[in-house]
């Protein structure tokens, strides 16, 4: 793993000039800026760009990206800075551009359920500015990410289970091509055949074939009645059965997350929160009155029989938020157990009747390695997260780290499931990407790198190599 | 447009030879052979293929693919023939590789709900299969299509407002490229951000990169309770505008259809029915029991408001199935209006505030036309035909035809819909392509088409033109 800058040529003076002619202040070199911009919350080591551009509009944007062309200068997309795989890390230097003031709602369609964004609103934003609408959009990510960070990423998080990822809530994407030609894929239509599924093939993308530089959304009527609850079981096996079930069962739940012990104990650390300091399913129903009730009825009779406790309401809006704050917040919470740690996430997903196995075989592998990694997850997509707390100066730990992590990757992909569930590939899992898809499949993917960048300059170093 | 096989040479001696040697009397030139794969169900004139091979295993597929690239013999993919636009035309010639017999469900999963199939069993097929599972596949367009074409159209049909298109329902595939490697997209997780979406990319490219020959499906429990009930309306606007304000509240119908009278008529003398000649929408819900009652007295009331009919109710499961066998047997019924004719058949689809205004548009531009073109439609999903009854032999009709057909298209395209709903582009939607996406997207596909098959010879003539 090489994530230091190798040594290259400082950006060409002409580039340079035309950069701060274009965008004035808006374009800066200045060494803390580079730094802020060449991490995210990976424990990759840091690698700079060379400079930072803020675009104003999808002009810009295809100017800059020419004007990168033209002097072969990398173009990093910076939404958040969120990431957890290295994705923003300027492997070969060059140009960050950074879509925070891109930063409008452009439209909202209430009638049709859909909303026009820039890049660099973050969800949290949006759903702000749907207030009053009596619509939502669901995908939450633990960080308050950009949508255009999360559309490159094909980001998902606790609402996956019931409203899908974002490959599923991305109707049409506005972006610029790696020659700055800009192209619009899809329309507001609910479904389409017309063509190749340009819109899927960015979603996921992580900026190497194209930046994004608008948005359309799909939207979701904010249920009319909503319940949430918490629910302590004598072991993790116990609450991941009780998900299984219910899966199966084919229960709507908007949202079905397990927290083990130690996660929960940092929870109440770092959140003033007091819940037992046990495994938890973490549970949301939507619907109608009715429906909620006859939901929350028969997974409180499942999660009995697996030997849970009785549910604890959240029945206020407000305890509510405060609860999926504190489960929003866990990454930042498990860090916290260790001051000065880095976290390494492993993020797999596998099919749900796997689901058992695959978490007490990460435990056990947890448990030999002997690091500290609380498990948390979107357990109704058979997807989990073990977070494992490294010392990011100690080398033979991050190794050691890096073993456990690769141990339940392979368990995950022998059970026919993926190395990552939500995080992407970026950096990190490279490697991990040829074990799952195969190498004919990875060369199929660098084909189609090739043929909308040719010179490799759209995020290299990023999911798939160059050779 | 040449759809007719312009003058080539004869297959080469050697091709032919290698084909039968592997295949046997699975390989043919007869006329009789060739004939039935020139066609299929669209108007558009025959254009006949200069051999067929049926294969039994991916293996064979490969060999088949990699002998037609030494050759430089087109390979198009044949399902079952019902397709709409063109899709299977030899329009250079060359191999049609039929997937008939490559029909087995090799794997159902139940506990995860995913079934693992051949690209040449029907959806009828594998629903027989699932019986006693507790679970169905629910995507259904009219024809019992093969799931291998279906997934090559990104088809969907009556289930797809609330069960999402093939686009949702495909986890995985299993796909021969054009220079016969092997690649498997996907895996039986429920979600993943590794990589590109390969898998997204397939689904709806019509078999111009690559051959399907494999899928795995996602599955959907049987609901519990399920009622099927017709409503009668005074005209199209006020059914249509039940269905918009049905949408817009979140109900979850399954499914819901819209059919004006003259459709009505057609299947009431084609499948011996007896429905009342009035626009009418068809409706399902599935659910718990009190979910069921629910949704159906929310949708009820709507309709009541719109001065829609009581509901007629098919409570038993042998109503309900002649209910919707009527519904997709439409497009046969409509042609049997007029005995001899063929259809041209629009397949728009728009923003669901958009959709009365763009049926009365399609309404008032049919009466002005002077054609007979029956309205159905998935409604929920903003998604109608015209079917446009038209004598085959008649230039000045088919014309007539093509420019009421190209009116509701660029009536769909203002409104910022699409195309093509669920058909695909083939042969016949080309020019739309490029005025929806516009020149550059289309570009960008075209690369992606030339990444991956660079001698052109995966389903030629379809989606994008060469250059």
């Amino acid at each position: 793993m090489d994530a230091s800058a190798p040594s290259r040529p400082p950006l060409r003076q002409a580039f340079s000039e035309a950069l701060a002619t274009l965008l004035g202040a808006r374009f800066s070199t200045a060494a803390a800026v580079c730094a802020h911009h060449g991490h995210d919350e990976s424990h990759f080591p840091d690698a700079l760009p060379d400079a930072v551009a803020w675009p104003h509009a999808t002009d810009e944007v295809a100017t800059i990206v020419r004007l990168c062309a033209e002097h072969a200068v990398p173009v990093i997309a910076f939404g958040a800075g969120s990431s957890l795989e290295g994705h923003i890390l300027a492997l070969r230097g060059g140009l960050s551009v950074d879509f925070s003031e891109m930063n409008k709602v452009l439209a909202v369609h209430a009638e049709d359920m859909d909303a026009v964004v820039q890049p660099g609103v973050t969800r949290k934003q949006l759903n702000a500015e749907l207030h009053g609408t009596g619509l939502f959009f669901p995908i939450d990510p633990g960080a308050d990410a950009s949508l255009g960070g999360m559309a490159a990423t094909r980001a998902s998080g606790t609402n996956a289970v019931r409203y899908g990822t974002m490959r599923d809530n991305v109707l049409a994407l506005e972006a610029v091509l790696a020659d700055g030609r800009v192209i619009r894929t899809g329309s507001r239509a609910r479904k389409s055949s017309a063509g190749y599924d340009l819109t899927r093939l960015l979603v996921g993308s992580e900026g190497t074939l194209a930046l994004i530089t608008e948005l359309t959304l799909r939207l979701h009527p904010l249920p009319e009645a909503v319940s949430s609850a918490v629910c302590a079981f004598p072991d993790v096996d116990s609450a991941v059965r009780t998900v299984i079930q219910t899966i199966q069962l084919g229960v709507p739940v908007a949202r079905i997350e397990l927290l083990d012990s130690l996660t929960v104990q940092a929870i109440n650390r770092y959140s003033k929160t007091s819940l037992r300091e046990a495994p938890m399913l973490f549970f949301e129903f939507h619907g109608s009155p009715a429906g909620v009730e006859e939901q929350a009825q028969t997974v409180q009779e499942l999660a009995r029989d697996h030997g849970g406790q009785d549910f604890e309401w959240a029945t206020r809006s407000e305890e509510r938020s405060r609860l999926w704050q504190a489960r929003h917040d866990t990454y930042f919470a498990c860090l916290a157990l260790r001051p000065g740690c880095r976290g390494v996430t492993t993020d797999v997903c596998v099919p749900i009747s796997r689901l058992a196995d695959c978490i007490a075989g990460a435990r056990a592998d947890i448990a030999a390695s002997g690091l500290t990694a609380p498990i948390v997850g979107h357990v109704g997509d058979g997807n989990f997260h073990t977070l494992i707390l490294v010392d990011p100066h100690d080398a033979e730990e991050l190794a050691r780290a890096e073993t456990l992590n690769r141990r339940i990757v392979e368990r995950a992909l022998e059970m026919d499931g993926t190395c990552t569930g939500e995080h992407g590939i970026g950096f990190g899992k490279m490697d991990f990407l040829v074990a799952e898809h195969g190498g004919e499949a990875v060369a199929a993917m660098r084909s189609v790198k090739r043929a909308l960048d040719p010179a490799g300059l759209l995020n290299p170093g990023k999911i798939v190599s160059e050779r």
